[in-house]
């Protein structure tokens, strides 16, 4: 099993290409929560996420030979770019399949970390199995996502940086998809400090983990849908599972929900952007899912930031929903000169900002003549969105929320 | 004139309230610019922003009269808050006067910083003689937000910062709105090292020291508009005029184009949110606004990150546009079988990812039966979009290009 040794021995070849990142104290979230906040920014790491140490530690050990005929992996995501920048910087030839569908940003930034990227199948599982053939018909070495132990090694070097930035530490939550990252960081922190406590953390639609814990065996789940795609693995590794069973604490598992409205909070509070897998631990943290005391030292892992600009402006509007701070109304006008100009004045006097109006004649269920409009409100928070539904109700609207 | 030794004294009082920001050299903006990039992180500033320098520099250096007495002054943004922290945190008494159309994210935080808020009139200008009102009613003292010697010596600790973190910097670029910041960051630079270049960058919808700069005197605009709201200023103050004439060595302006585009790479990128105002300095960099060399050491200094998430979203979907990654398309579908499909299958076939679809048969322009089609649709970059809409036109569809 994984040992303190192979990650302090990791410490320094990871040092090669990783950054040492930030562990910044939150005054925000300290007095969000009442505990003493420290985030981990692994968010700011090079490539974006945590997996460039893995690979590096991964790609360094192997012998002379093996790295002179190169590596290959699967990958529509982190661990791609996490490879092809590890084995650039050794000098390590790599190819990397990501599947035909893999969004465009990500095969771009893997190809300018100086990996081929080859785009094959309609799914990560046929990409995989093409990395595969070319592994032996090439005679590469396949560098697995998380179920090896120098790949969880070199993640483990995240526990050296928080112990070292943090010694007061009580709590380390960590984020679990195929689970090498909590391996190596629970390895790092409890070989040395046994009383610190590790908390692994999954989204509500990729509970691999809490599921293998409570069955106590390992579990793969049929399918999963989260919006944290960093950690939608339908199931963990079975060296993960090894070590992750005596190490971690506890597995706990948070909404996307949740995880938008932590997203969203970094960015607007801290000016940081994590993508959903990066935020599942505050989320953990603000949502109460795992008991805390006042004052306790709380080390959320921000472990990636690389999420879809898209996807993100999608999750800062549910981020905002969730909060009170939008929402969309459906409401049906008359047909008579200054219907409109009637709303608009209610939604004034209610102080709700008007972001955006919709006027539509041609619905199907309202008279002909009449308007259906939709409404996009900047409001305040739960309480004036429902007053302001009061007080378009008493006035005979009648209004159904949209999101 | 402002002077290096007010910066100097400033800076131990400025360390009471604000945070010694961090100086991050940036691989992504050195290998695009081929400078060396180094980002002043003042986004992650106390408060989200620089203000804090300077109001807590005024504030403790007000007599215990006038302490006792309390402080006042008006604003939307920024400012607000810098002075509302600052204040409580020397325990004086603040109040705040904002507009009544203030957005709501940004009263709120006032408030929780310890400020009484006051909200008067429609527009800054009324909030301002509202506070002057106060000023004169209560005895308080006004916190100018940049004409005031006291509150640029306090940004001009950030100059300070930059020569203590980056010895070898060439070029320190700073953002324009009344000028307090870049007065003082100018007289930190100059003083020591008359030969590091100090650049101002101002939105082009917003240019009053570039056109002050060109008349030789002050001049005062008669309207501004820019997503940078944070220097969306009509005119520069006579004291920083003053100092920005002998210290600054050129003053250059940005369109919001590339406004939106330097925010969107910092998120995407450097997995960071500034405001537009904390922008304009790497957006000056990467549209080349103003020269330099090869290797030459370039500091941008974003300056806040207190931007609005509605107007994030808009931001992030014109720099997505600007890059050509993202299109909104409309054409028309002749109303038979399958001709929805064979338009998706040509998107399809052009590797477009389809982001939403909108299918109108109500417009006006159409034939009877027909119908519009409007599409959102994720692209690979500028030459991706012009490759795209040759292959529709020459299958026959008539392509508008809306965003």
């Amino acid at each position: 099993m994984l040992s303190l040794d192979d990650v302090l021995a990791a410490r320094d070849r990871v040092a090669e290409t990783a950054r040492h990142t930030p562990l910044d104290y939150s005054h925000t979230f300290s007095s969000m929560t009442g505990a003493e906040v420290h985030l981990k920014l692994e968010n700011f790491q090079r490539t974006g996420s945590f997996k460039i140490r893995g690979a590096t530690n991964r790609i360094m050990t192997l012998s002379d030979a093996e790295q002179a005929a190169g590596v290959v992996t699967a990958s529509a995501g982190n661990h791609a770019q996490g490879v092809a920048l590890a084995a650039s910087r050794v000098g390590v030839d790599s190819k990397i399949v990501m599947p035909e569908n893999a969004p465009i940003s990500k095969v771009k930034a893997t190809r300018n970390y100086g990996a081929e990227v080859v785009l094959h199948g309609a799914d990560y599982d046929e990409a995989a199995a093409k990395a595969h053939e070319i592994e032996r018909a090439e005679g590469r070495t396949y560098v697995h996502a998380f179920d090896d132990d120098m790949v969880m090694a070199g993640q483990g070097t995240i526990g050296l940086e928080i112990l070292d930035d943090c010694p007061e530490v009580d709590t380390v939550a960590v984020a679990i998809g195929g689970g090498g990252l909590i391996s190596g960081i629970a390895t790092a922190i409890k070989a040395q400090h046994p009383d610190v406590r590790v908390v692994g953390v999954q989204a509500e639609g990729a509970p691999s983990a809490a599921r293998s814990m409570e069955a106590g065996e390992r579990v793969e789940l049929d399918r999963v849908d989260t919006i944290a795609d960093g950690i939608a693995t339908r199931a963990i590794g079975e060296r993960t599972f090894a070590v992750i069973r005596e190490r971690v604490d506890e597995v706990v598992t948070v909404a996307d929900e949740e995880i938008a409205m932590a997203i969203t909070y970094l960015l607007e509070r801290s000016k940081t952007l994590v993508e959903g897998a990066g935020a599942v631990t505050l989320a953990a943290l603000l949502a109460g899912a795992f008991d805390y005391e006042a004052d306790e030292v709380v080390v959320p892992c921000l472990c990636g930031g690389n999420i879809d600009l898209n996807l993100l402006t999608t999750v800062i509007m549910r981020g905002l929903v969730a909060n009170g701070r939008y929402v969309r109304l459906r409401t049906v006008l008359q047909d008579r000169p200054g219907a409109l100009e009637e709303l608009v004045e209610v939604l004034a006097a209610e102080r709700a900002n008007i972001y955006a109006i919709q006027h539509d004649r041609t619905s199907r269920n309202i008279g002909m003549g009449d308007a259906e409009v939709e409404l996009d409100l900047e409001t305040r928070g739960t309480e004036h969105v429902e007053a302001l539904l009061a007080e378009l109700r008493d006035r005979g609207y009648e209004v159904e929320v949209l999101v």
